[in-house]
């Protein structure tokens, strides 16, 4: 049993208010949160503690949870950001190569070994911002093979340290073999059960739009998952309102993610379903988007709000979750309390996690130390990294 | 003499266009560039280097510099961050003791130490992200003792193993103990020749803007300053056009920064006066601003662009000059290779240095070494740190 003490918790133990405990105290044992709360009330079970760590102040947040990220690829869309920057139209640029087939070509012809490098580099950054859970997902294969590549890489970077949901994004678009949509749909829903034999897939997701797939070709998919028994999610109006969320809700969807172009009736399915909405301020920012999603009105109808990175070589090239929860601040106006919910509970929640995200007893001893006086700081500045140590299952990963 | 050898270089030698030298190496003797260019071109002299470091096909830029930072101050202001975001207007925000006058608070009240651990930590993290030149900024303390002391904590920066350019700031707003400005104006024209024999003012100041300060105004400032031949620099039309840059530019100013009202008149004289544009786009991301600065005009108009952090505890809370560089695309439409010269020549050009800022010849050894395979890369993440070295007159400090 360990004792961490001294410290000030952001604990997000009710439904709202940072649950803020001065001079708090954390016993852990098993891996799980034993005990948390204010130094003066440690229960006598405390002096069994083998060992003590002054926390010195510091501040102390849940471990954060990156719901959605897209973290094992190769190749890179600089090229792309350039000549987009540079005035290139569209056309010039999918002549060049660009999109998310030099993405799918790049990590068709990858080893599993060059796909892991880079996802290992990736993941340690995320980590070094104080990631303690991530979601990865495959989509950029789009061939049986390379599918499985993806979530074996995936699989493997639980290795590093941090816990890993992985999820089949298949139906994320056309390849290039296809030029039916509905053909490809039924082939996705053929190399689902053997990946989930090989223990590969935690959910099943899918993106729901024009340029990609219709709500019926989706339904199709979460049909094909649902008799596995697998959880269900979905990239939902992003780009227009194809009422993908409502579909998505009628299957008790995990989350809704992107959300920009949200209608009514979405959010009252979601609301109904429990479906958590994971919003992506860094796609939204990169893409330079102007439709804000409809974040009053979800949270008028009590869908728990997520934040992810989104993490994608092309629309978010980003592994600062800090800085995804400033720009849902500044971008999409949460709070910087709803940040961190974000980030921490409902991030797990939305990966249906109801072991973490919150210092309570009982949760996983997931933590982060960081400098600063007060949890707001967090989402306040951007471009900056104050964690001092990230804690998992009660293990201490180093000074950061 | 230190042959560094096997790096993809990006010299920025010509007036246009990365410079690029794949296979570079780079020749350094007493802290300079002696010679740089391709490996297979190395001249004789190179057999006497006594030290060779491999590069390893690393990428290399010059090192960064980030020419507007108000690094230098005590407190912060989350608080005033999520009161706005709680939907407190300016009003309640102004009762809560938010805005500069809580910097100015704070800073007065922080000793010479505190003020040095505080702007440590900032300078180390800007470091941390290849920064090896950095200018900061007075103007939280507006009495003659407090500025004095940010200017001496600046300086004392430079011990951390950056060059600092300090610059006196004390026209930035109007402290509590004035109701006149122009009373204000004289005295902070009276205290600068005392700090300026102190050797701790390099360049002068101002903000010129309807809640701050005339151009009238400046101009007595910069006149002062002309009196001690120092040169000066403005804070100008970021919110409104009040005809600052012209004035600015009438004295030959090293910078005019923000600009995002810069209007034709400013830009001509700009550009006679061989001004830089100094574009800071942390302080219009984070204030939610629209009008964007005028990029084509000044490209057209042959306006120098440099790009900074402008890092300060209200505005731009942020130590990312790479995140800076990505906003300079996203939102004011650079191109990725225009984001590393504002961000190295230009930066440097805005400081009145033109012995950095480039890898060729004669130039100061101030580089960085990155992962990666393209220095478009640069701009194109955000919230990413591929540094793996800062090397620093030819010294490396250390792996990233
Ligand atoms: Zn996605
Ligand atoms: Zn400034």
């Amino acid at each position: 049993m360990t004792l961490w003490r001294g410290g000030r918790l952001a604990t997000l133990a009710g439904e709202s208010g940072w649950g803020l405990v001065d001079d708090g105290a954390l016993l852990v044992e098993d891996g799980l949160l034993r005990w948390v709360g204010p130094a003066a009330e440690l229960p006598p079970e405390a002096l069994a503690a083998h060992e003590v760590i002054e926390l010195g102040g510091a501040l102390v947040t849940p471990g954060l949870v990156d719901c959605h990220t897209h973290l094992v690829y190769a190749g890179n869309r600089a090229h792309e950001f350039e000549l987009r920057l540079q005035g290139a139209g569209y056309a010039e640029i999918a002549r060049a190569g660009g999109g998310i087939r030099s993405t799918v070509a790049a990590t068709r012809a990858a080893s599993e070994t060059e796909l892991l490098a880079g996802a290992t580099r990736r993941a340690q950054a995320l980590m070094g911002e104080g990631v303690t859970t991530l979601e990865v997902k495959s989509g950029y294969g789009l061939d049986a093979a390379t599918e499985a590549r993806m979530l074996r890489v995936a699989r493997r970077l639980g290795e590093l340290g941090v816990d890993v949901r992985t999820t089949y994004l298949a139906a994320h678009a056309l390849p290039p073999e296809f030029d039916d949509a509905d053909a490809y749909v039924d082939t996705v829903c053929r190399w689902l059960p053997a990946l989930h034999v090989e223990g590969l897939v935690d959910a099943v997701d899918a993106f729901c739009e024009h340029i990609a797939f219709s709500p019926a070709q989706v339904a199709r998919v979460f049909d094909a998952a649902r008799r596995l028994g697998l959880p269900v999610k979905l990239h939902a109006e992003q780009l227009s309102d194809q009422g993908g969320a409502a579909m998505a809700a009628s299957f008790q969807a995990l989350s809704c993610d992107h959300l920009e172009y949200l209608g009514t009736d979405g959010i009252q399915a979601m609301a109904r379903a429990g479906t958590v909405a994971v919003l992506l301020p860094g796609a939204f920012y990169a893409l330079r988007e102007t439709r804000l999603p409809p974040v009053a009105a979800l949270r008028e109808a009590g869908v728990p709000l997520a934040i992810a990175t989104d993490h994608n070589p092309g629309s978010s090239p980003t592994l600062s979750p800090l800085l995804m929860m400033n720009m849902a601040c500044v971008l999409f106006g949460l709070t910087p309390e709803e940040a961190l919910r974000g980030m921490t509970v409902n991030g797990a929640r939305a990966l249906g996690l109801a072991d973490r995200g919150r210092l309570v007893a009982g949760q996983r001893a997931d933590f982060c130390v960081w400098d600063g006086d007060h949890p707001r700081e967090l989402a306040t500045c951007f471009g900056q990294n104050p964690l001092k140590e990230r804690v998992r299952l009660g293990a201490s990963q180093g000074e950061a």
